[in-house]
């Protein structure tokens, strides 16, 4: 497509949306990439860079010097023109500040990039339209357009005090229908809904989740209003958070996706599967102990999938319900003991039926063979155990990283199914013993 | 809480917001919600039944009257009426619809109530503000006007034909600063994006994330104006989707919480357990068939759950890459052979690392032994050829899936883990029996 031919990519790009014309970049090698965006009017540009895959872009920004990518930075919102400076090396993003044009923009993004990229500090905007307290209608109408020339989204406009202190908000409804010389403290809601700076990105999200809010004001420790974070951020990290938890509970340990390299997706797959190898290895030298029961009983052995499958089963069930009330808290939080009774009855239950069914089936074909009914009862009684086990540890081992601190979404990934594994042999060959000895 | 003090509760609930009462209803029991709900304000106690979870509220709106919820009904945006209509029964729905006191939200709900939940029909609301082309702008602010009445928030102006045909948007700015015999054929923009009504909710979800859209307007097959959707509706479509798939692959086949009954939770994870059970029972009954080998080699049948855990973990680490990559669509899509491809590639360089690593451990534990060198060779054969088999099951089949219109999420599930179980010791003792006979 993309042969010197000026006039047709102009032409082609015209109509289309920026995220659009993001995808089709992607696809493109780096010259082509930058022979288009030069094409393109600036603020399109800018847009066609934020919009592009954050995993793309890395190696996308490498072919800009600091002098071309200036211009685009100039033209975001501040919190995008952050995220792409955070990808650039220090010295080219000190280099792109010191090139931005508009004092007001790199005043934002110098202080913006002080906070981490994970709370709420780091998804705000400094872009909104504040009023102070003592303004009367037509001061503020006035500070109020001149505000607006950088703001793409109104949403809500802030009110402030002499210190910057967030307190409330008030609707340019009001504002227009208020005579002239009122002040803003007498027409202004005190009823606003804030975050602090340093609050998780995940917090953040559930909060406005739960009132359904567009934009919500974010103020640092003392109060003074910061920035804003709008919808679109919050819906990117629920995304994330979903697909983060995804790969997790699938043992990949790096954030990847299918289109990266062989390299990078063999380096993320590994780390788990080598964990699961020496948990197997373990489970072999375990097993090992049993040997000689094994080969006199071989039908021993057969069931030993069976035991770990349904031990593995059970507990990625138990931790996944966990996890996801982890996710969705409640007012009144169940007490661990509570939870571990419920689990555990629905363990007695599941476990009973599933004993039965394998009970009912080594019964029918052991045909009164004596060995064949010591092994069904092994194989019931110890498949009982593991789903009670199983289910002990799925309930625990996530509430317990919680607390801890560690994301509990490790808990249902393949660390339940080694532990349960290990676990289940253990239970197995323990009543195998105690049935035939 | 709840015992007759009026006035106490009254003062309690004033500041607190809706989203809030309801989850403190949650945990209260029906009588008393029901007694709470009456004190409240008509408008606030709306609001406190519409942000009630939905798995609570079906029980919880059986305690109401046909004519007690429909004040409540009459107050809501007509798609989340809509939401709480379908969790009636249909004679008090219909019962609650003929008492609404406000015909045109009567008219709206009956409207909503004939599309699917998960398509985007479902998702819209009928509340929005329109204005013909061929109005003046005196006669669009005075529109505007009086439908603003029912509508919470604006967002955009949709610009109809005389047909309801939906044509393009204008902003409130442009009406305001246009003269007022200017029409609105002269001054709408063109340029807007809209969605059909049968389209999927995920599919919504997509486009309005891709583009960062607060709203996206809702045309029927003739291409008129039918409602809107707004951002919030969107955040909970994608939250549910990303709860429904974790579910999924943990092997749960209900919709179920974990303050949900012993019974439901129970009924949930049975399916999968026993299918579960099923496949280890005929796993029993094929390492049956090596009965001999297993009682004359025993080593042999201490590798197993290595190969059946290393096999689910290779193929869950790959369904979840795929299932990935199916959720987040390219413009230019790998075809299935380039991803086989890859994949295999990948397993080429997982399946020799673990492969290796463990015929070092078994060939430095055999000491020259040659039986244990018949099985150092035979497990690291094994385990690579499963690692190929497993990374093939996991790629293919949740693309084959998602061509049948099956949610591909299924085959990140047990089902992969079942299917690679199988497959893992079919290949094992082949291959044990090629070694030693």
């Amino acid at each position: 497509i993309a042969k010197e031919d000026k006039e047709f990519i102009l032409r082609t790009l015209k109509g289309v949306k920026a995220a659009d014309v993001s995808e089709v970049l992607e696809e493109l090698d780096g010259e082509e990439c930058r022979y288009i965006l030069q094409l393109l009017d600036v603020e399109v540009g800018a847009q066609v860079i934020r919009d592009i895959d954050e995993d793309e872009r890395g190696d996308f920004l490498e072919l800009f010097s600091p002098e071309e990518l200036s211009p685009f930075i100039d033209e975001l919102d501040s919190d995008d023109a952050v995220d792409i400076l955070q990808q650039l090396g220090v010295r080219a993003r000190e280099q792109v500040i010191s090139l931005l044009k508009e004092d007001e923009q790199a005043a934002y993004v110098m202080d913006l990039l002080r906070y981490g990229e994970d709370c709420a500090g780091g998804l705000m905007a400094k872009e909104l339209i504040k009023v102070n307290l003592n303004w009367t209608v037509v001061r503020s109408i006035e500070e109020i357009r001149r505000q607006a020339e950088d703001v793409d989204k109104v949403y809500t406009l802030y009110v402030v005090d002499d210190y910057d202190k967030l307190l409330g908000r008030v609707s340019l409804k009001r504002i227009i229908l208020a005579s002239d010389q009122t002040l803003i403290s007498e027409i202004y809601e005190k009823d606003i809904l804030s975050v602090e700076t340093f609050m998780d990105q995940e917090e953040v999200a559930s909060i406005m989740q739960k009132y359904d809010l567009e934009v919500i004001p974010v103020v640092n420790v003392r109060g003074m209003l910061a920035g804003r974070i709008t919808v679109d951020d919050i819906i990117d990290v629920i995304t994330e958070k979903a697909e983060e938890d995804r790969q997790i509970m699938a043992g990949i340990s790096e954030d990847v996706q299918e289109d990266d390299s062989v390299w990078v997706l063999s380096r993320a797959r590994l780390p788990w599967l080598m964990i699961g190898m020496i948990g197997g290895v373990i489970a072999a030298n375990f097993m090992g102990l049993f040997d000689g029961d094994i080969s006199q009983i071989p039908a021993l052995a057969t069931f030993v999938p069976l035991i770990t499958a349904t031990g593995g089963n059970v507990g990625l069930q138990s931790s996944s319900l966990v996890l996801q009330s982890l996710a969705n808290p409640s007012v009144i939080e169940d007490s661990l003991w509570k939870r571990l009774f419920k689990t555990l009855t629905v363990a007695i239950l599941n476990g009973s039926v599933l004993a039965g069914f394998v009970f009912l089936f080594n019964w029918l074909s052991a045909g009164g063979d004596p060995q064949g009914m010591k092994i069904a009862v092994t194989v019931s009684t110890a498949l009982f155990s593991v789903v009670m086990l199983a289910s002990t540890m799925g309930t625990v081992t996530p509430i317990v990283m919680d607390r801890l601190k560690i994301n509990p979404a490790l808990a249902s990934g393949p660390f339940i199914t080694i532990v349960n594994d290990l676990l289940g042999l253990g239970v197995y060959f323990g009543v195998a013993h105690l049935v035939f000895y």
